[in-house]
């Protein structure tokens, strides 16, 4: 038995080929912004044919084959194969207009542009032309929308992670198979999002800034991602501007069915939700303590310490990445507490990154009862999460990402180690890659960038970046000797 | 209800004075070894007075009723009140004799003695006299003594951990009541611990060691403590005297149970064993990598280069803590690893600390599983161990001690950093305290000691070593509130 024979590839390259092209729409929007600051529109207009080319061609080949439906296997390699090929293609402005050289540097920017990380290898990132700016900000923007419709759609359709959980409560989703109501389900929260970056937009242009960087913002906003048209991020923008990002970097970590929920006036739920109140509370808490610590050893006036507080827990929990202070030259134990962030993570259901705050309540309240077990041998303690008991089988999986993503972790920084980087560089860019954050510790701090790594530190570094946005199981599971046999 | 109408605390001192008794027992031969030297007896017999006197006072308000049999309750509270009164009673000598004068260190010093953790406040070790140096050892060699019993008696009784699945090949083990037959279990697992003592004693008495070194440091291996005569622990010691130690380590490490079978010649069952080719697949891998990388790295010869390698792999792995060579000067990558192995452990059943290779093993393979379970969503894939099923109960039990762990280790390390210590000494003297190890990285390096702490941070490195100790869930319990309600 072939590999075809099992695994309908025709399939995968007919929604690949739609990616294409999808991909190739959003390209084109780079000419217009070229052609509006009166920019070189040759680099987009190449990215665009290539795209555009290969996109038909695949939908040529295979595209016109309408009847076999897309089965769990042909999911996962999709949703893994879409995002290498996007970032493949993605990468082509840069390459064409000469503003990243090197193949891997561009693949790299664009995987952690996808991806909603936002670490950069640029350094000089005023220096570039706006259009390639937008389309930087641009690979956020589209990766959130990708992670929504995972989020809602793909995943629990493939049977992964502990996320039906989260979206059961939405209407038309159903695990078992790809509902016709769940482009709907896509279609609405995909508006909300379309709806908070035009909000932000307009209270950015409000403030200081021009449309041009209001936009931009937004997009790596939204998406969590943390790409700057500034070099030094968020630092230079007035601080209105700073509490309008924290305002939508928090909305972007809430679960988007929540959004859903207040749009409808449904507010009892939102209140009723475990992993909202905790997120809210973690932020609050954190800021606070964060926020003593630097009046007292940074010499900050109030609002100042505060709001650099506020904004650094909320980019780092969110997994965003803007940065406003350089949290890495604070007193050890507020910038481990920073780092200490980077293991948390934003809601399931957000554009954020990282374990997400669901998974630490379910493991940390299992960790809890497992006292309360040893007690009561004979007593079934179940987990609950808002209210209703969890499956062992959502637990168990839980677990095993936790364990995984720690596995992974490891090995990424004790590879990174390998290759001659320090401690807590070979930590900070494991985490702020695996996480989807961006800037971390050490080296990869967050007034550094990634450009001094090797080749070789990139693609792995890339790598993490996707394991982490897809959860890991996506990526692992074609990875498997099991996906292939059969 | 009162408390006492509920928790027998009768039963609990009763318990109590037969170890101050025992403990009593054992700080007499640090009367005979001051003779022996020609030293100060006094220190000794006013401990002996002090420790006896108590014990006797114990036993004559609590110890003559003999009717009450204990319950798990009581069970817990004894486990973790002998550790901290034979830490109490057992800092006497250093502080009558004035080797130490703080009361802090004293107990920090004997604590790290019974937990077999190994971690010293003493900065000029050759400098005492022998007689405390003695009991310095004597505190390992009782701690392994009590850790043996913990694992095949207590825990089982207390039903904590997944340790009931390795000594159920033990004749003798019910996990629901202590059986009669569990002393003579106990008994010969002692039997082994002793023979392999005196084993030590005599090949290292062979060698360059006097017979006070080799009975000290034999203490120290088998208990996997690490306390060692000499300021610069084994570095001076011959060749041969270091493969002895490494030899015993190893065995040390190993679950006990295994020694008696190999006793019995039951050969086949320990190649079966998962956990013991884990183990030793690990030392020699990992030995072999870093041998290779310090024969590059560090200009030394092969056979220094691999008995470094070696020496160090196990001394981490078992969580002994003896140092042959500074780790912490070798280029990132080895002692990254070197690092990573503090969160290994040696096997359950064994003498040494850490989280244990078994749990890694069911962990690992749990997580690998759960690629399968995605693919195959409707089929039962239960974790194996030595060929057998192993239940989920045992599976949740070892998940919530591994998320445990690294949320103590978390907070351990973020406490540490309040208190003003850098990244490297906070994470260091955690997870070597928590890990029961003694040497970490940074400020906590190999060739470091713990005597800069401040008072407090004693204390808390204490309470981590006493939580690595007893498998966290032993202290978690009795301090958790649901364990004094009902």
């Amino acid at each position: 038995m072939s590999f075809r024979s099992v695994i309908k590839f025709d399939v995968i390259f007919r929604v690949l080929s739609f990616l294409l092209i999808f991909e190739s729409l959003f390209l084109a929007t780079g000419i217009f912004v070229a052609w509006l600051y009166d920019e070189d529109m040759m680099p987009f207009v190449f990215s665009v044919g290539v795209s555009l080319g290969t996109g038909l061609l695949f939908w040529y080949f295979f595209g016109r084959n309408k009847k076999p439906g897309i089965g769990k296997r042909e999911g996962y390699l999709v949703v893994g194969l879409s995002w290498i090929l996007m970032s493949l293609f993605g990468s082509l402005p840069y390459l064409f207009s000469g503003a990243i050289s090197s193949f891997t540097d561009a693949f790299f920017e664009t995987m952690s542009g996808f991806t909603t990380t936002g670490a950069t290898i640029l350094t000089e990132i005023e220096a570039l032309p706006r259009s390639i700016l937008f389309w930087r900000a641009m690979t956020h923007w589209i990766g959130g929308m990708g992670i929504i419709v995972l989020t809602v759609a793909i995943l629990p359709f493939l049977g992964i992670g502990g996320m039906q959980l989260l979206v059961a409560e939405m209407p038309g989703i159903t695990p078992d198979r790809l509902h016709p109501r769940i482009t709907a389900t896509a279609k609405r929260l995909w508006g909300i999002y379309v709806l908070f970056t035009v909000l932000e937009v307009l209270l950015l242009w409000a403030g200081e800034m021009n449309l041009f960087d209001a936009v931009c913002h937004s997009f790596a906003t939204m998406a969590t991602g943390g790409f700057s048209t500034k070099n030094d991020s968020i630092v230079g923008f007035s601080a209105y501007s700073q509490y309008v990002i924290i305002v939508f970097m928090i909305l972007a970590g809430v679960n988007f069915t929540l959004h859903y929920l207040a749009l409808h006036r449904k507010f009892s739920k939102i209140w009723a939700n475990q992993e909202f109140k905790t997120y809210i509370t973690i932020i609050v808490v954190v800021s606070i303590i964060i926020g003593i610590g630097l009046l007292i050893f940074m010499n900050e006036g109030v609002e100042k310490a505060f709001r650099d507080a506020l904004f650094t827990v909320v980019s780092i929990i969110t997994t965003t990445g803007f940065v406003t202070a350089d949290y890495y030259i604070w007193p050890g134990f507020l910038w481990m507490l920073v780092f200490a962030l980077m293991f948390l993570g934003g809601s399931a259901g957000s554009t954020g990154g990282g374990i997400k705050i669901v998974r630490h309540i379910l493991l940390f309240q299992n960790s809890w009862l497992e006292l309360k077990r040893a007690l009561h041998p004979n007593a079934v303690i179940p987990v609950k999460f808002n209210g209703k008991a969890v499956s062992q089988n959502i637990i168990f999986n839980v677990m095993a990402f936790f364990l995984i993503y720690i596995l992974i972790f490891a090995s990424g920084t004790l590879i990174l180690s390998m290759m001659g980087y320090d401690f807590e560089t070979s930590i900070g860019g494991t985490i702020a890659s695996l996480g989807n954050i961006g800037p971390g510790i050490g080296g990869v701090g967050p007034v550094e960038n990634y450009s001094f790594f090797a080749p070789a530190a990139k693609w792995l570094l890339s790598f993490l970046m996707l394991l982490g946005r897809l959860e890991l199981f996506t990526i692992l599971i074609v990875i498997s000797p099991a996906f292939w046999k059969q």
